[in-house]
């Protein structure tokens, strides 16, 4: 049926190596296509160290992350969320998810919109914005008749960026993400599951597997459906999750309970400000 | 310390008679008092029986809840959350929660904003708009240097409001509420753990007991701290929850990880439509 579709998030380790890693995605990619699966994602920063990413960025699409990304999406006849690349643009570096088609056509292209510069004594230290530019539009695909919501990582704190994808018809969000053994512990599960109920969609987010060279990630890559509920979610090792998403359940889950239409948007209203295409 | 505050949340069973109502709640406002509470609420629909609460309506701040709820302040010394009231005025009747500081003065009154009209197969169905006239203003009150913004149930599901609140200084969300059993299953804990969380504040739940007349709710009443961890949460009998809240905790929080600076307002916002003082 035209609203159902067979995906699967690949949470694998990534290695120092950007050839082997790349190597490995795309068996992991067959792997995934042999299940059935129609829509795959990866995770973030999939080809390069993480801790080391600046030093591995490249064009998109003509950078080699790029390029195996448009020959599998092409030879597999899927639509391939390709997690994260470090991209080169003009002396900047973005981190960045590209969509590809079955034709193995660049669909959509996401820079990150949050930076996440955090610091918590006893537990983790990030600045991101040292090294990342950040992104200034969303952006959206569709695959068959399902509109789908990029976000990255950090972005998943921000309830007013999917509740934008949310009004404009978005029935699945999508994270490709490396939360840390702090806040992964604390705010991962949680904010998947509040974003998919605040927003009566799908949630997919892609974490590399722990042991990925340099960055204890949290793992736990996880499927969650319109009401909140957990579909299916990974350990913190390599694994491939596999769900259905059924356009017709977000239906039925916004008709039995139509928050969209009980907001009072003359009373607040959340807006986009900039020109994103979504 | 000026940004402390002992709280009391009063989870009790209401029955069919508004006079036996209200003297129990007079006797859990002193019991609450005599725990030390400076803040205490009530649940919602406290004095009335919930599925003919429009056969009770009255005038705010000169019918008999009100009353009660002002001498109750004033004798204790305490701010009170007055849980909600069937307000009439002009023909239409309010889900009403009114706020009454330790002089016996009215500060804050907010009348529910989303109306909840859902109908689950096999679960609930409720359609509140048939009765009831929603509120057009948020509203908000402070306790020493705390700033408390107020919701009513459904409200809950609407984190745009919440977001709103956050922007104007919030430190403290409180709902009275009286969730069913089917959406209480599935939702309560969840989206009291959100709003604190994406919005780094602490989150009030006042539920009414299991066993009040001809409404099996939920119970389970909740104080949720600014990390979106629950500090304490009641069964679903009688019982009078206590917990103090720190603004310093709220701050901290706020700036271990800025969330509310790292929000991207050049490329959404949540604005407020209407001149709702908050």
């Amino acid at each position: 049926m035209l609203s159902k579709i067979r995906t699967a998030l690949i949470q694998f380790k990534v290695g120092v190596n950007k050839s082997a890693n790349l190597l490995k995605a795309s068996q992991f990619i067959e792997l995934a296509k042999n299940k059935g699966g129609e829509l795959i994602a990866l995770p973030e920063y999939f080809s390069t160290p993480i801790y080391t990413f600046y030093n591995h960025a490249e064009n998109i699409p003509d950078g080699p992350s790029s390029r195996i990304l448009a020959e599998n999406a092409k030879y597999h006849k899927i639509y391939l969320v390709g997690g994260t690349i470090p991209e080169e643009e003009d002396g900047n570096i973005y981190n960045t998810c590209t969509v590809w088609n079955p034709e193995g056509e660049l669909i959509a292209k996401y820079r990150k919109i949050h930076m996440c510069d955090i610091e918590i004594p006893g537990g983790i230290k990030l600045k991101e914005s040292e090294i990342v530019s950040p992104g200034d539009k969303m952006a959206t695909f569709h695959v068959k008749d399902i509109k789908v919501g990029l976000g990255i990582c950090y972005d998943l704190r921000f309830e007013e960026m999917a509740k934008l994808y949310r009004l404009s018809g978005c029935k699945l969000l999508i994270y490709p993400a490396a939360f840390n053994m702090t806040t992964g512990a604390l705010h991962w599960e949680l904010m998947q599951r509040s974003r998919a109920n605040d927003n009566q969609l799908y949630v997919f987010t892609i974490s590399p597997a722990r042991g990925t060279e340099g960055y204890c990630c949290w793992g736990h890559s996880q499927v969650t459906d319109p009401l909140g509920n957990i579909v299916v979610s990974a350990g913190h090792g390599e694994e491939i999750l596999l769900a259905n998403i059924d356009g017709k359940m977000c239906d039925e889950v916004r008709q039995k309970m139509p928050i969209c239409l009980h907001r009072r948007p003359n009373i607040y209203d959340t807006v986009k400000i900039c020109d994103s295409d979504i």
